[in-house]
């Protein structure tokens, strides 16, 4: 049995999957000078069919071959089925999910996890010099070797556990999925009054920035915070859609809970 | 009775109030050259005191002198009376509230509304550049006049009725002060399992950033979107404080009805 190198120039890594992060982390790491991209997998062919030629691609996993590293970016739930369907492997199987556990993948000798914590979408290219990247692995040699690939990314990284990462998780829920859901309400809004949803984007674009100098708590405004009733009820009598009123009610609820304690 | 001049080289303004928005008005108006503040009156002295000598300040109404643009910036429930303490003007008397016709001002015959659409607190500076200015009045002169005021300042301008205006603030508790609270949520679980909130910065520019290029409806994406039961009830079961669960299960809600439209 061979053991992981501690520093490696050249990292040898094979990317599992091609939905968004696949993607993206075949995007940044073909790139990278001392990073070779072994193979990129995919169950089927159809995504990979236009990097044929550039990247060594295949739809068969029997077909992989070694590589340091192994980076599964597959959905959640068939993360732990792909990656018993690997042998025995002597490179770090690591994989890329928020919310999975690093145990799911304690049947090989080096196992990790590579979580680049970020919102990904196909259509858009993302900056991994501002992706943090959340890292853990079964043993210091995995975790070093992880973590030299992450450093050649480029961004911060981050020694996170795998239960300090779900509640990363979400968290990342709350401030990407659900805010992105309230800015859908903006624009909605805007809509139904004609009014172009861009008057908005600098207020989004500030609100975001100024948790960067100030505590999301002390930056708190508004008229929850300062139950004025009059706003308030102006507010909810002026929304039209009925899930619309909900939130209203249930955010100005917990903003003023949050800010009674 | 004097008409307003549609063109002035040099803006006399008064600024009344020095709560967020006057501080902040105050803060850029001071520098631009062909604006002059002609006053700068709040109903009690010491938020003042630190510019007497550097800009005229008063806390009589009645030693307002005469000003092209007389900007309220007072809280919302005061503008209508401390205009009517205000006598005959010949000026624009203009608020600057979100949720506040522009007929509170009636009484003046020239009115109108001046509203930033930002977020302001006074320990962070703004760059007016980047604020959206959205203009009403009753008189053609006098919108011309806070247009040119406005475009002084360096940012979008905006022409926007009361009505609009008022969704617009709507539209803006969501995209900032509910947008806000979930950042704020997401501090406090960070902080429960000890992992900086920095690790989430990123995540949270980027999901601003988006909706630049991308309808935040076209850029939803997590697991009430996927309904994905396994993870949605596994960050059910993770969250301790019964308020977040609230806010998760109605913002999930909230999401699916939207997208199943």
């Amino acid at each position: 049995m061979q053991n992981l190198p501690i520093f490696k120039l050249m990292i040898k890594v094979s990317i599992l999957g091609a939905g968004n992060v696949g993607y993206h982390l075949h995007a940044v790491l073909k790139n990278i000078e001392d990073v070779q991209i072994v193979q990129w997998y995919n169950r089927t062919n159809a995504p990979l069919e236009e990097y044929a030629g550039k990247t060594s691609t295949t739809n068969q996993l029997s077909e992989l071959k070694e590589a340091d590293i192994y980076l599964i970016s597959v959905s959640d739930d068939t993360i732990e089925s792909l990656s018993l369907q690997l042998g025995e492997r002597n490179g770090v199987v690591a994989h890329t999910a928020g919310s999975v556990a690093l145990s799911v993948l304690k049947t090989h000798k080096n196992h990790g996890v590579f979580y680049p914590l970020q919102t990904f979408s196909t259509q858009k290219s993302v900056d991994f010099a501002n992706i943090p990247l959340c890292l853990e692995a079964n043993k210091p040699e995995g975790l070093a070797l992880l973590e030299q690939l992450a450093v050649k990314m480029g961004g911060p990284t981050h020694l996170i556990d795998s239960e300090q990462r779900k509640a990363l998780h979400i968290a990342a829920v709350f401030v990407n999925n659900f805010t992105n859901h309230l800015y859908a309400i903006g624009e909605s809004i805007c809509q139904e009054h004609l009014v172009p949803f861009a008057v908005l984007q600098p207020l989004i674009a500030e609100t975001a920035d100024k948790i960067k100098s100030l505590s999301p708590l002390d930056a708190q405004t508004g008229p929850a915070l300062r139950n004025d009733r009059n706003t308030l009820d102006n507010h909810l009598s002026l929304l039209t859609q009925e899930a619309q009123k909900k939130l209203y009610t249930s955010l100005t609820k917990s903003i003023q809970q949050l800010h009674e304690k």
